[in-house]
């Protein structure tokens, strides 16, 4: 059996942090050999033993906590936000003086969310309709979610490069929102409820027939296997890898 | 055993008509001894020894047809729409005079949709939040549907009537459409996808829990059993009944 | 505005009787008046000026609770379990002794599941064919649930009475379990899935149109809201009331 | 403007062969040369000057209608069952001799239900748990239907590849049948219900998330947007393909 991956975690307190120690606790492949919070001081990893880094930090400090990792040849598993593409671009920079190195920045952890969002986009192409509904608990302050408008851009990108047409409406006349926002042409409706969590649904319908992918989300313990895929995964990986897409294994 | 009811269908050339003509042949405690186009004289169901009479028309005829119906003590099930609160006083007038005659017109014959409409609007009054998705084929004219703006309305009434309050939504940022169109305070969403018939879908939420009735209609056969059962039911219900609800069985 | 019900909680340290303690503490129009764990003496009610109660205990004690709140004329709603026929029976002879004061006893207080119930076993009458799915997590040790093998008997004692036949089924070759448990004539299907919690699901089917009843149940907070219903209810209801579907509103 | 593809349809007057003749009909980039029943000689499609050949005939006819147009150069998009290996492994050698002649043989051209297996055997690798409920009409005399089998089989495959275990399971106690049909130790669970056509559900689920994936098929019309891309596919795929998925750009 080969030896344990040593995975250091920064952000340990956070509401994330505490899920993501709890799993690597419990994976038999993964030894926890660091813990740290926003006091502790990062150069302690390399004294822990770390070969591999996850980082639930805040976006202040996530970059450099990053390139701390890489300088030192760790592998990296991020899921702080805030790294747009100039941060991006100087990583990858970074990267290149570190050739096997491996880093994971991703936007969502959960497989069974980016799983829909890959699946829906791919098959968006081949119906001659599409609409997306998210469902979230009332307390959410924005709608669409931010998953959904990002969902609607892919689909939308996949039917344009495909050369498919708008989606067949023949409304006239409509009571105002009833058939919901537009995004890049796609039509997003959401839902808010109480006793709901997090849910999205694709429906795509042709000629008799109809696919729906849905993906429901309860809680922040679905992002754990995802981050465990990552670290299993990000040293076979050199490089900057952006999406946890990038490493599942979707092609036919 | 009883003898069969002696039925005689109005507008039996129609598509709802032609379908009626195949249900009532095919049911056993039923004879069909009338089929009437627009053509046929009405005084003809007197001959044929009609007791039931179908008006599947149009709102051109209904109104005569059932009155003549009536003051021939025939009892009527009647589809035909446009019978607005005069006529159907006048209606109801003229039934004292028959105090043994029944009619009932119904607006919708799907026994799944009548009965979705109404548990919806009981159950709603018992949830925190509610709102209705429907969706429809993309050839549709109208947005929110009918139906779904007739239960929004009756959702919203029986809240009313319960001082339940609005359905909670922190929602700041949004989309112009995002959430629905507004129906008496109820949030609507209208889907129109190819391959889809007629489908409506109540979600009703609580702390801890989630309530959908969901209706599916895929063609005109879905609207003969209500029709059937009106038939057999009307004899038993002198006066006007307005809606198939009045007939069903759903007290507890 | 009325004075706010006075209420003691017995069994309030247990994982249902901390709920209700919350719940209660919350509702503008109740007072906590005591809160005993199963070492208080149930006397103290008494001097805590208690005019309702809530039981959560266990079977062992409920049935003397009870008696004792009936006896010195409170009001009692009672989610534990073990009241059989027996015990219900004694009860009800003591009630007459006190013919304003009012007992529910709740095997479930979720409303929604209460109304999923009570309307699929009212519809199913209506429809060719109806089935039944649960999906449960995959911990549960019995299948089907309790839940859907009560529901599928309640269905199918309602199309008993209506005459309803047995749904029609072709089936000529299936593997062993393909086509669910049999339920009184009805088709129960288990599915057990990480991720669940609860849910449940009744399909009916007729010529062109489906309705499905559908109830998720996501954790015991959904529980309350019918605690609070029941407490607000019971002074109004002398006498002793068996399920919770007797307190709501569910007649056309 | 490329010149239309010229398309003839063997089996034109059966089911399916009568939706392929409106289909290409109405496709403005295929021009339909020849459409022969069974009475008609295959010569007349060389004297048609057809390119493409769609085989919608009898096993027993199938093989030789393909290997002629084979042998003539001419590309073939067969949905006709009964090709086993032996006939395919013939063919393939066939298609040795005319090495830029290509054929798609597909046991199902419905691009929902194919995307929707394909995604399926993908997506459940990545999840501790997975179930399938395929839903049909109830003259149907098969229980599960071939395609949930089918479907079930991958998904094993998918598992076993990735090194997955099988779904966790408590359960203890069960009514025979509940728990549905093991495939290959996958739970497939089958519903008969009136006025359904042919639905599958593949449940998903890990801790705190699940990913459903849904098919619908209302009718045959929904086996033509497969044909035809089968039609404008198959001259840039020489040689056999089996199964529609080879076709469909399903990488990320």
């Amino acid at each position: 059996m080969t030896s344990p991956l040593k995975v250091a975690i920064l952000g340990a307190h956070g509401r994330m942090g505490s899920e993501a120690v709890a799993a690597v606790n419990n994976a038999v492949d993964m030894e926890l050999v660091a813990a740290l919070g926003s006091k502790d001081s990062i150069e302690s990893i390399l004294e822990a033993g770390a070969t591999h880094v996850v980082d639930l930090t805040v976006p202040a400090v996530s970059e450099q906590n990053v390139r701390f990792a890489v300088s030192h040849g760790l592998h990296a598993v991020v899921g702080t936000t805030g790294w747009d593409d100039t941060k991006r671009a100087s990583l990858t920079e970074l990267l290149t003086e570190h050739p096997e190195t491996g880093v994971l920045i991703a936007p969502n952890f959960a497989l069974g969310s980016v799983l829909a969002t890959a699946f829906a986009a791919k098959a968006s192409q081949y119906f001659e309709s599409v609409e997306l509904i998210e469902l979230h608990h009332p307390n959410k302050v924005d709608a669409p979610s931010g998953t959904a408008v990002r969902t609607a851009e892919l689909i939308a990108r996949s039917r344009a490069a495909a050369g498919v047409g708008p989606s067949p409406d023949a409304t006239e006349s409509s009571l105002d929102g009833a058939r919901g926002a537009d995004v890049d042409g796609i039509r997003v409706h959401a839902v808010r409820l109480r006793g709901l969590v997090a849910h999205q649904e694709v429906l795509m319908g042709g000629e008799g027939e109809q696919l729906t992918i849905r993906h429901d989300s309860y809680d922040r313990a679905s992002f754990m296997p995802g981050v465990l895929l990552g670290l299993r995964t990000v040293a076979s990986k050199p490089g900057l890898t952006y999406g946890l897409d990038g490493y599942l294994d979707l092609g036919l």
